[in-house]
């Protein structure tokens, strides 16, 4: 249970309900994610963290897709119950299929395997990796 | 420094040669990185780990180019110092451009500042990521 | 679910009940959290970390808040559910405002994006940093 | 070694250079740590990543001296040698003394080892945390 | 809940059944855990880790007790819920004894502390610990 | 480097001295590792985690050398360089043998690998996994 109370939209400052509008406007969905009504008790961070996620998952250099399913591969290597859920989401709505998550997975699996070898070992850094 | 002996291809054993040249079979290089110098100590470890590896980062439902950047997401947030410099050198050699690392490295930092969020106000997971 | 029983002071030997005594009473209140009753089941450890919680967090250079709200920083980026919990509610205790948990969870979240930022991209430690 | 160029104020372009100053105004120095430099790789990440730490490291309801040590309180929980040398620094220059750094690495010794003990016996949460 | 269905027996391919078959078979049991049913969504990656933990798990140069609870050691520091639940029963079907558990949590408990102390204060090596 | 200066026997206090002294009695060397050095900077911390140390690495239910073992497969999932390095050198001297070593490694491998695809897919816990 969140140790803040989410903070429903009836009962948001206008400055949070602007937030809010934005993520609903910007998402084409019509309700807002228990981690927003969470750090809506601190709008500041909310409004900041918005705008920093509006700016980093827009289309670039990378797909959303992409983005999203790195953004799900973090949280699953960091345990993040709640992030695994809600980017597991955002990934399939973004187009990630069951094939795509499985890859995913499977190469987060094995990073997660072979840095706790290459820490393990305290493996050198070649050369070769420190040209540019 | 490592904490084993890293075996050069001339002081190999027959069975880690055949890994050796595996590797750069597959790579199309005339090297082998000193990740795999330090599991040939344990030849059935270096084996598996080199086909599961060899399996994984295939094409499939994502490009090759795709897993080297996840690979790369979750060594950076593992904080594994091999394991990013060998993952940039080649996410870099797959296709990866400066625009993309730099993309892909914000995405990393955003989803760790907002799992450790997350986790910090133990935030409740919507009934409506938990629908399949 | 614990993985080992949750002890009660009804069913606790002598020692751990004096570690339970002691711990309500330092702490000035009637009963005892979980973490502990699943100490319990290992009566030596129970009664050192203990005894080393109550040394370290003792007003010294810092205060107790301070102390806690720390405590809260590093469960919230370990994603220790129990720990944020408790702490979350023994910073409270302690003094801790709505706005400082706020700022608490914004320095938590740069603390983690940037440290991923930095072993992401390998940054080079200045030397300045390294004078004394 | 850093895996981008760390990018000098005299080869900047006037965005980054723009950053640079504001950094150095900002913290009365003359000079900007290598953190900056490797993020001016990408000035849109450098130039947001800027703004939000001005803005969270500001002081508030927490005054800069405790932001700065629960940084490095989490610097040293994830293990970022980068982050915990730039942060001791930052923490030293805003007043943190030699016995304040004591007490903050034992607190941070404690939390993770009792972090890591109530993960390790899947403690319950209290029901007297959840209240609120 | 997971983020992907749980495949029963009755509902497997055969391929999975195969795999199905195999586990219950070398640990001598009736039934499959939920880790497998999850992966064998993706039938390579679930019989490639089942095979490999085969391989790593069986009696060598150290036997199947003492990997389990290192599996478990990793698990509570990892601070994965499911691993934890599942590689403490694992440990205890292959002889743990609630003393052994103990012990065992104490030593993760210390490693954590001192492995965050390490980093934290960013202890130079002993030229002694790199020679070999 | 380390953040604090590394405090050698000659300029040590009596109370740090006695400490010095019991480690090498304690472990039969004429020598300290740097860990002490630096946590010498705080005598209080320094003698209480060495007594905690000297009481959880004794051998009890589990042997000495089993619990190095643990130490290690901690020490490198976290990734931290020290620890591994100190605690590979502290395990060989209790007897661990190359072989061994290849063994704890792997497990930590596989251990790393399915603990991130048990919190990436957020496998829920068999009941059987909750009985006692």
């Amino acid at each position: 249970m969140a140790t803040v109370p989410l903070i429903e939209y009836g009962e948001a400052s206008p400055e949070v309900r602007a937030v809010y509008d934005d993520i609903m406007a910007t998402r084409k969905v019509d309700w807002v994610n228990n981690f927003w009504k969470a750090l809506a008790n601190d709008p500041p961070t909310m409004r900041r963290t918005w705008e920093s996620i509006k700016e980093v998952m827009a289309p670039g250099a990378l797909d959303p897709l992409t983005k999203e399913m790195m953004y799900l591969a973090v949280s699953a290597t960091n345990g993040c119950a709640y992030c695994v859920a809600s980017h597991t989401a955002g990934a399939r709505k973004a187009g990630m299929t069951d094939a795509m998550l499985s890859e995913l997975m499977a190469v987060v699996g094995m990073a997660n395997e072979t840095n706790s070898l290459a820490n393990g070992y305290q493996v050198d850094i070649d050369a070769r990796f420190r040209e540019r």
